[in-house]
C-alpha cells in the first residue's frame, strides 16, 4: 500500500467525521512509510543510463514516502580497471596502497548517483565510508565492521534526504582507508540496516532473484520466493553469485529483513526471511557449482597430532580462505592432505606452502585449479536420508568422477574436474525436480 | 653534494684522526640533507610509464640521503574525464558532490605512485588530503586552506618513509570533502612545504622552467634560470600555465623557495627567489597571454555612488573570479562597465548578472569569450616610462585593436580579438628583445 493510497482512505474516514477512525489511520500511514536500504551492484550503476536508472526508482520509493539509506557499488568494472592499473605497476602492491586506490570506485559512484538525484529534484547527499563512521579493524583489503556510529546517516535520512553511502570500504582506528573485500558493499548494506533497524535490507542486482540454478545453465531454472538464511548462506558461499556469504552471516545473526531483486524491473524478486515453513516438505532448495576455487594437496605429511592445526594456522594467518579440507586415512605413519582455496588466493598460497612443507617435513605439494565445486543445498535435507546417495548416482550416470566430498546439515559438495561444472548442475537440478513449483 | 660526497669525505677526515674537523663535517652532511617538498602536475603522471619515471626520479633523491615529501595531481585528464560524467547527468552538479567526485582522482594518483615506489624498494606512503589534516574553510570547489596538522607527514618522514600527499583536496570542520580549485596542488605543495619548513618546493611540470614567452608560440623564447615572486605572480595569473597565482601568493608571504623544473630531464628550471637584484636592469621578463577569460559589459549601469560596490559584492558571493574592471566615464547619467571572468565561470556569471542588472536598473548586458588578454611583466617597469607607450605601438604597428588595458606597478594588459593573440606575443617578445640573453 503506498502513501497515497492511506491518504485516500484517510479523506474517506473524514468524511464520515469519526475521530477515532482517523487517529487509527493516521498511524496506520506513518507504519506504511518504511526505512528502506537499498543496495544497487556494479552492474545496476554501470553506465550514466544506468545510474538515472537507480536515480528514478530511488524516487518512486522516496515520493511514497520511505526513507531511503542507498548503498552503492563502484561502476560496472570500475574496480577491476584499478587493479589492472595497479597490475601494470606492480604483482604485489601493497594492500595498504590497494585500498587507497580502489575505495576511489565507490566514492565516485556515491557523487554521481546525488547528482542524478538532485537532477531530478530529490534531496540527497552522499558519503565515503569513513565519513559515516564504518570503522574496522586493521586489515587491508578485507577488513571487518567493527562499529557504525550512524548519527550522520539519522541526521540526514530526518532531514528528508535520502543518503548515500559508498560501499565497500571503512577506515580502521588510525583513519586509514580500509576495504571488506568482494562484495563488500552487500556487507555495508547489511551492516547498515542492523544499525538503522530497517525495515527492509534490498540487495539490487542484475538477476530477479534467487533460482533453483544458474539460468544461464538450467533453463528450466526457477525463482524461488522465499528462501531461509541458511540455505542462502549455503548458496552464497557454494558461488551464487547474489549475495556475499559474510554479509548474509550478518543479516541471518541480526535478523535483517533481506529482499534479492532486479535493477531493471519492479517485480518482486526474493524474500530471505528467518524461517521458510513451507520449505520444509522440500528436500532439495537448489544447486549451484563454484569454478572459482584451486586445490592444493600436500602430499606424504607425518601423520602427528598437532600437524594439521601447525598447516592451518600457518594458512589463517595470512588470510587466506580454506573452504573444504579432506585428510584421508594415514598410511606407514603418512598422510596427504587436500583443501581449496580461491583461485585469486592461490599465489599467496604458493608462497606460504612452500614454507609450510619445509617446516612439517611433507614430501611436497600440488596445486590444481581445474576444479569445479558442486552442491546441492536444502534445509529438508537434515530429516531426510538418501540425498547424498541420489546426488552421487547422478554424478555417475554421467560419467562425472567425484575428487572430493564434503557435507554440512544442510548441503552436499563435490569437487569434479571443472569441464563437467555445467553439466553436472543440469543433471542435479532434474534429478531433484527442481524446475516444478513447490 | 650527495650524501655519499660527503661520506668519502669523513672518513678522509677520519683518517687525519681530527675529531674537530670530523664534528664539522657531521653538521655539513645533515645540511646536505634537505627536506624537499616535490609536486608532480597531472601531464608527470599522465599514465603507467610516467608514473614509474616519477618513482625512479624520487628514488635518486631519496637516496642521496634528502627527506622527501610528494604531492601529486590526478593522472593526466582525470578531472577532466570526471566532469564529463558529470556533465552527462547534469549541467549544474551540486558543488558538494563534485568534490566528492573529483578528489578521487588525485587519489588513484597517490595510492600507485606509492605502489611504484615500493615496486623499486623505496619505502614510501600515501595519504588523502584529509587524512594529513588539510583542514579548508567550507567553501566547495575552491575551498581556501586554513590549516595544516603535518604531525603525520612529520611522523612517516621521521621514520624514513617518502610520503605522497593527495593534492588539491582538503577537508573542512564538518569532515566534507573540499577541493581547491583548478591548480590546486600547487597550493597544497606550497602549503605543506610552509609547514614543514621545506628546504625546497619543486614544482614539476612537463616544461623546463619559465619563459620569455609562450615556446609554441616563440621560437626564440628564452627559459629565465631566477626570477621574483612578484613578476612570477604576475605571470601567474595572467595564464602562464605553469603555477596558479593563488599558490604564487602563498608562496611569497611565507617566502618558500620554489623551482620550477620538467620532470622529463634533470635540467636545472627557474628558480622563483625573494630577491633578484640581477633582474632590475631588465624592463621587461616576459609575455603572456591568457585565452581563457571573457568580458562582460553592463550596457547604461545609472552612474549613482555605491552601484559598482553593489555589483561586485554580488558577484563576489557568487564566489567569481573578476579580473579587469573598467569603467569609462560617464554619460548623461549612464556608464558602461566592463570585467572579465574566467570562461569556465562565465555560465554562472550570466545567472548572476540576470538579478543584477534588473536590480541595478541596467539596461542590458554583453557578453564575449572571442577575446584575449595579452600583458608584459616586469620589476624593471617601476622604475622606467614608456613601456606602455611601446606596448601599444608594437600592437598598432601589426594593426590589433585594444579594446581594455589595466596596468599595475610591474605589468600592463591589453584585452585584444583573441585571433590576434598568438600574433601579439611574437611582437611584443621581439620588441623587448626577449631572446637575448640577459
Amino acid at each position: 500500500m503506498t502513501l497515497l493510497d492511506c491518504q485516500v482512505v484517510g479523506n474517506k474516514i473524514l468524511i464520515q467525521n469519526n475521530r477515532l477512525f482517523l487517529a487509527f489511520v493516521v498511524i496506520f500511514i506513518d507504519m506504511e512509510k518504511h526505512l528502506i536500504v537499498q543496495k544497487y551492484g556494479g552492474s545496476s550503476v554501470a553506465n550514466i543510463d544506468r545510474i538515472k536508472n537507480v536515480a528514478s526508482r530511488i524516487a518512486k520509493y522516496k515520493k511514497q514516502g520511505h526513507k531511503i539509506v542507498v548503498i552503492v557499488s563502484a561502476l560496472g568494472d570500475t574496480t577491476d580497471e584499478l587493479l589492472e592499473l595497479a597490475g601494470q605497476i606492480t604483482d604485489k602492491p601493497s594492500d595498504r596502497e590497494l585500498d587507497m586506490l580502489i575505495s576511489t570506485g565507490e566514492q565516485v559512484s556515491v557523487a554521481l548517483l546525488a547528482m542524478a538525484l538532485h537532477k531530478i529534484g530529490i534531496g540527497a547527499i552522499s558519503f565515503t565510508g569513513p565519513q559515516v563512521g564504518i570503522i574496522t579493524d586493521r586489515t587491508h583489503t578485507k577488513a571487518k565492521i567493527l562499529k557504525i556510529s550512524a548519527d550522520r546517516i539519522k541526521e540526514q535520512v530526518e532531514k528528508g534526504k535520502v543518503v548515500i553511502v559508498a560501499g565497500f570500504q571503512g577506515m580502521n582506528a588510525d583513519q586509514e582507508i580500509t576495504t571488506l573485500g568482494r562484495g563488500g558493499s552487500d556487507l555495508t548494506a547489511v551492516a547498515i540496516a542492523t544499525t538503522l533497524n530497517a525495515d527492509m535490507c534490498e540487495i539490487y542486482t542484475d538477476v530477479e532473484g534467487v533460482y533453483t540454478a544458474d539460468p544461464r545453465i538450467v533453463k528450466d531454472a526457477r525463482k524461488l520466493s522465499v528462501i531461509s538464511y541458511e540455505e542462502m548462506l549455503e548458496l552464497a558461499s557454494l558461488g551464487a553469485q547474489v549475495m556475499q556469504a559474510r554479509s548474509m552471516e550478518v543479516a541471518k545473526k541480526y535478523s535483517v529483513p533481506l529482499h534479492i531483486r532486479s535493477s531493471f524491473s519492479y517485480k518482486e524478486g526474493t524474500i530471505i526471511s528467518k524461517e521458510v515453513k513451507a520449505m520444509e516438505d522440500v528436500l532439495v532448495s537448489g544447486v549451484t557449482a563454484n569454478k572459482g576455487e584451486a586445490k592444493v594437496t600436500i602430499c606424504d605429511v607425518p601423520d602427528r597430532p598437532g600437524i594439521a592445526a601447525k598447516i592451518f594456522t600457518d594458512i589463517a594467518e595470512h588470510d587466506i580462505n580454506v573452504d573444504m579440507i579432506i585428510q584421508n586415512i594415514s598410511r606407514r605413519g603418512y598422510t596427504d592432505l587436500s583443501f581449496t582455496v580461491p583461485i585469486s588466493e592461490l599465489n599467496k598460497t604458493k608462497d606460504v606452502m612452500a614454507r609450510i612443507v619445509k617446516s612439517v617435513k611433507a614430501k611436497g605439494v600440488v596445486y590444481n585449479n581445474e576444479i569445479a565445486k558442486v552442491s546441492i543445498v536444502g534445509v529438508g535435507m537434515k530429516t531426510h536420508s538418501g540425498v547424498a546417495a541420489k546426488m552421487f548416482g547422478a554424478l555417475a550416470s554421467k560419467k562425472i568422477n567425484i575428487d572430493m566430498i564434503s557435507t554440512s546439515e544442510i548441503k552436499i559438495s563435490c569437487v569434479i574436474n571443472k569441464k563437467y561444472a555445467d553439466e553436472s548442475v543440469k543433471v542435479l537440478h532434474k534429478v531433484f525436480g527442481l524446475s516444478k513449483e513447490r
